[in-house]
């Protein structure tokens, strides 16, 4: 679809947010497709996890984008689909590739919200595709398993904050869930969810530096925790790393399903978003460098750093293989 | 994409003009990319004129519409583009026809939006492509010349009408055109335009038959005139003619650039809607005769009744040949 | 417009807040057009105020909504617009009074946003109604003038609030204004904010009472601060007062216009909403008591208890003039 002035910012850069939100709903048509060819029990496809995405260029508006969606890897309870996102400019014909992106499913019984169904399996070209899968699904698992929500870890404002301070830019968004953001479960799409995550992020991140921002990554985002229509979700970020030219935003989704008062108010996600500051002429700009005041905003800020030279290093690890 | 609920009435049947704005869309893309695609001055395609169009069967909530465009015809000024429609229940796996349609595009430069650029020459497959597309420029060119807009006729409430009258459904809308209405050069969408006309013509039909009720056919419309970012459009419906099962109503667009003086309300669009009303099993249902009053009422009936059995009989005529 | 499910809450109450959009949007549009009637110099009406609006019955989906909006006077600099809202069930024809609403719009220049035209004066049927409006116009003057915003009033979170007090149900919500907020001039039409201050009265009042709930009223709002294009605005509301059957919320909007430094963040609008809690058949339910625990939250209380008597004794007088 063609992008319009309200997908994108000041500049003119279509926001992450809206890219995350194509790429899901694609994952979940062709996973859901498949997981009922089969004619076993009814059953919609609920994303589980996106692994890390990288925005490779930013898209403008009135460029097209092209999305398409390829199932490759499926287990008995989980299907692995790769969506690639080209964007096109239709007055000139440049198309340029803005994302690559994996996502996990699990299918989920239409008459029984809790029942996980049995997936069909694929057929693989060539035995090895089938033994890469099994070891990207092994990894993700373990992943999966390790990442506990951090349930207890809430984001206080700050009064009179200083500038450049973590509290100067941390920022929070309620949402009210409507029909329009669910699943035929009833559910929230994960693909609403990533884009209020990035629209916080987003504002975090311009909050900070005062330029314009755009999305360069998302670290892997596990969906432990389903949000029913009707709740409140409320999201909010808080920078947690900046390096010389990127800053890192940790974002929670809290989920208060208020109407129905049998449920507390419970993480249902978080995720590390990584954004860079743009000049008019597409050039990543120097940022501010985060100032962090408690010992916790210190170790985040380690943290942080950490998961800096980690994709630094792999990167450069893929460009000697590639060289 | 997915259909949501906002995109439905309250049966769960899809919008037609929802539909309509799909395929626009789609024939926007193509077209545009066509007349940028040999490096000449840059362009963007206007929808000048959709083809009597079909729906052949309901889409519903939760199911995926297939949209696939192909440029079928080029004339020097303008490109001919085949839409259709495949609606895909992804749970079933069951698709089927939802429409055919065929738009007709003028490419206006970036530069000048009063200039029309040349098209470059699609390549054939068989001669005959090109002499049946040939024959189908020709006749839509006569039509476009024969049709003026009915720039008089207006549409003026009637207070206490009796039920079923001609004033008792009529319904207008007023819309205030905004960025995302608009392609790149300011100018609505042709799709914009058409799903707000399908609005005004359902609930016409609506209030004069008080049940559910979907688009079941759109004669051809002509694009004449732009309407401008930051015009107010009033969108106008009245039924015109009723067969037993199926209603005609007629909109009209009238466009506002009420901001900048230099010109006076002008009618922008206007085209003819037949709806039938559906019973839950998804059956036509008789409707209520349309009570005509005054003599351009009349009038109207009579003209309403002619496309109609016109309509019929090009419809058994077809039948036959397949038959 | 036909209502929506994403118009409305979970019980298919439309929420107040899309209906305020729509009156507003009427307001702007006839206002424009008066003060460019007269081929002056071109303008665009600015929303100044709306005064003191009563929800008589709540609208559902499914239901068409009518507006129509009527100039009842003009000042050198301003217009006042009457708006009413009508619903109606097309399916039963039923048709009943929403809203009736009237607003104040000041016309600012094209070329130059802080440049007040003059508005062409308006033709009254009677002269008696020249000095009822300029009455009117006096009052909403003297109104407007004494109404301060209160800058430095923030709402600070509460850790582990207890339920029924202040903190517990208070709540925030940041958007960024994207395009389609906004005006021709680039400023956010005042029935974007009046929709999002709304949702986040609604917001508050469901946290509060736990049940479906409607907005009943909004007090008189002033519209002192235009918000450009860009800006973070935050929405930030808290429960003041609760009667047996109604809760009133106070509702602020700070914008932050956070690309551009030159200014810091200001306090842009403020009012009062109230909400009642609705049984599925449509009845008042009784709400709990709010709890006050700090001086200012009880002296809060008290200016509630003021505003909610006044209110009382001005309708028990209307009722026995009418009787």
């Amino acid at each position: 679809r063609i992008m319009r002035p309200d997908d994108a910012n000041i500049a003119g850069n279509v926001h992450g947010g809206i890219i995350l939100k194509m790429i899901e709903e694609a994952g979940a048509i062709i996973s859901t497709r498949h997981c009922n060819s089969q004619g076993g029990e009814p059953c919609v496809a609920a994303l589980a996890r996106v692994e890390r995405t990288d925005f490779l260029s930013p898209m403008c508006i009135g460029e097209v984008a092209n999305v398409s969606a390829e199932i490759t890897y499926t287990s008995r309870h989980s299907v692995e689909v790769q969506v690639n996102v080209l964007s096109e400019n239709i007055l000139t014909g440049a198309k340029k590739v803005t994302n690559k992106a994996t996502l996990w499913y699990v299918p989920l019984s239409l008459k029984n919200v809790n029942k996980v169904v049995e997936v069909p399996p694929m057929q693989y070209a060539r035995k090895e595709q089938e033994d890469e899968g099994k070891k990207r699904y092994e990894e993700q698992k373990l992943d999966r398993l390790e990442t506990k929500q951090k349930n207890g870890d809430l984001i206080f404002p700050v009064i009179n904050p200083e500038p450049h301070t973590v509290g100067y830019s941390q920022s929070s968004l309620i949402h009210l869930v409507g029909p329009s953001d669910c699943t035929l479960l009833g559910f929230v799409h994960g693909g609403v969810t990533m884009k209020l995550m990035d629209e916080v992020a987003g504002i975090v991140a311009a909050r900070h530096c005062k330029t314009n921002i755009v999305t360069a990554s998302v670290d892997a985002i596990n969906f432990h925790e389903k949000i029913k229509k009707g709740s409140v979700i409320t999201i909010s970020g808080r920078m947690t790393f900046t390096s010389n030219k990127s800053m890192e935003i940790e974002v929670f989704v809290d989920a208060d399903p208020f109407v129905n008062e049998s449920r507390e108010r419970y993480r249902a996600v978080s995720a590390f978003f990584t954004y860079v500051s743009l000049s008019k002429e597409g050039k990543a700009l120097p940022v501010p460098q985060l100032l962090t005041e408690t010992e916790d905003e210190k170790r985040r800020f380690e943290e942080g750093k950490g998961r800096y030279l980690q994709t630094k290093a792999k990167r450069q690890a893929q460009m000697q293989q590639q060289a």
